[in-house]
């Protein structure tokens, strides 16, 4: 087992973490928890997405909390997550410089997701690439599914070969690669990324992986296993996909973090403030999360031997 | 990452899985259960302990359930676990043919648990395995807080080594080390394997790991890259040490066995009965439990395709 010095984590609460909650959460709660993860020196956020307000109302805000925090935009990169077009025409109405596209590598979610054909987005992906050109915004590309679909099952590695090139023939960087609905096992995780890398090695990838059946941090250490050294995580262990049956909490941002500095592999995150953030979030939401770290304590947390 | 064939699975519920709980848990439930591991195909079972029944009260009724499943030892592994003399004599009385001798390899954790330095215990083990010898039991042994110490913290490697060699030293196999409350990492099992299997190359090491800060099924991943292939395992993820401050769970069996199907591994054990078994677990502790896999099921469960 060998490791890398540093891994990059992307904090996607404010994003996939509250996007299945039912409590609306405002814009000063938001700001809040924003303001906490800073603290903890977290650089890189997926703040929101500019979706349908009646498909994900949750997101609804995104536009006005964006103007809440874009002053920080110097020193943060601060990502919007879009289904189509329209998305991304919205997130450049409001100031926003980073758009994610996601769209998936199974037909079937991405007809749920976003009524088209995993053909059709990868059509549009086009369209949106020339859009963000002409408006100065980075744009990066999320494939879901990549690791199975919850209707159709295993996805074929030739598949998500096929969708990965045509994307990287775009010189489209970075490209993050989804586990939806947490289906992924660390040996596919291995073998898919050391086959994709072989194939595509100058080309960066970020792994995002949902905690759906207990295997998220394994995942992540088969990522890093084969040389991936970038993550989505969110705090608290929230999210899901909402047009995705099944779906739960993705990979707990103070699970991998108290993980990756006990192998010795530095985030440059504050551990005891993402804790602090954590207590915020259940605050905000209103109910426990699945976080381990935030009940637990870290590893070196010593108790007083009691009298006996 | 090369992984082996087959993994031996330990069902520990009965014992360590069940010992915090409040509700006690009566022998037709027990059995109950028991007869729904033996359908999973569940072959070895720590089935229970002898502890002062004051102390552990769940484990009570040990000798009374080792009368009602006694009759299956034929095919199956059944071990009771004993904290000295005094335990292995009542498993004796009992019929018991199997134990599991436990201490811990810091004082500090030892002393709370059964009163004895680590030194004691390593004394006492003498007297016990003379004892075996004479009653034609098996002796097995597992290690506590091999991974890190509630109260003492990291305990060093070269402290592991020295009890480790003295129990080799009496020729005991297997023998488990068990990171008690859940303080141990991918990378520290990993290393720390790699050097005990280094010194001691024809000794069997079983792992036994607790999912308090979520890395049971990491850590087992490590332990199996380093070359081990037997692990303890609590159905529904229950259990943890009732004399260390904040245990929690075991790594849950059906997650376990669900990640080791899923990567290729077998382990002879059906995944479908486990949890039949994990759904039966909670309803007779009357509570949810850990476990991923019997709320969210396997990867491959398929949903109907809404009609949008």
């Amino acid at each position: 087992m060998e490791f890398p010095k540093r891994v990059q984590i992307n904090e996607v609460v404010l994003r996939d973490g509250l996007q299945l909650e039912k409590k609306i959460i405002n814009i000063a709660e938001k700001k809040g928890l924003f303001d906490q993860l800073i603290k903890a020196n977290v650089k890189t956020i997926e703040f929101g997405s500019f979706v349908h307000p009646r498909l994900v109302p949750q997101m609804a805000n995104s536009g006005d909390f964006y103007a809440s925090i874009s002053e920080k935009q110097h020193d943060l990169t601060l990502i919007a997550l879009i289904p189509n077009l329209k998305g991304a025409q919205n997130a450049c109405t409001h100031g926003v410089k980073q758009v994610n596209f996601v769209f998936s590598a199974s037909d079937t979610h991405n007809l749920q997701n976003v009524h088209k054909r995993t053909e059709q987005s990868l059509e549009e992906l086009n369209t949106i690439q020339a859009f963000c050109k002409k408006n100065n915004m980075q744009l990066n590309v999320s494939i879901a599914t990549t690791f199975g679909c919850p209707f159709e099952g295993e996805v074929p590695k030739e598949r998500i070969h096929d969708v990965l090139k045509q994307v990287i023939a775009m010189d489209i960087r970075p490209i993050t690669l989804a586990d939806t609905t947490g289906m992924a096992n660390p040996k596919q995780v291995y073998d898919l990324l050391v086959s994709l890398q072989r194939d595509f090695p100058t080309q960066k990838l970020n792994l995002h992986f949902h905690n759906t059946r207990g295997m998220g941090l394994s995942n992540i250490l088969a990522g890093i296993e084969a040389g991936v050294t970038s993550f989505d995580t969110s705090l608290g262990g929230l999210g899901g996909c909402p047009f995705a049956p099944g779906a739960t909490g993705n990979v707990c941002t103070e699970d991998v973090v108290h993980m990756l500095h006990n192998m010795g592999i530095e985030t440059g995150l504050s551990l005891d403030e993402l804790i602090n953030a954590s207590n915020i979030l259940m605050h905000i939401v209103e109910h426990e999360t699945p976080s381990y770290i935030r009940k637990a304590g870290p590893s070196n947390r010593k108790y007083p031997v009691p009298v006996i």
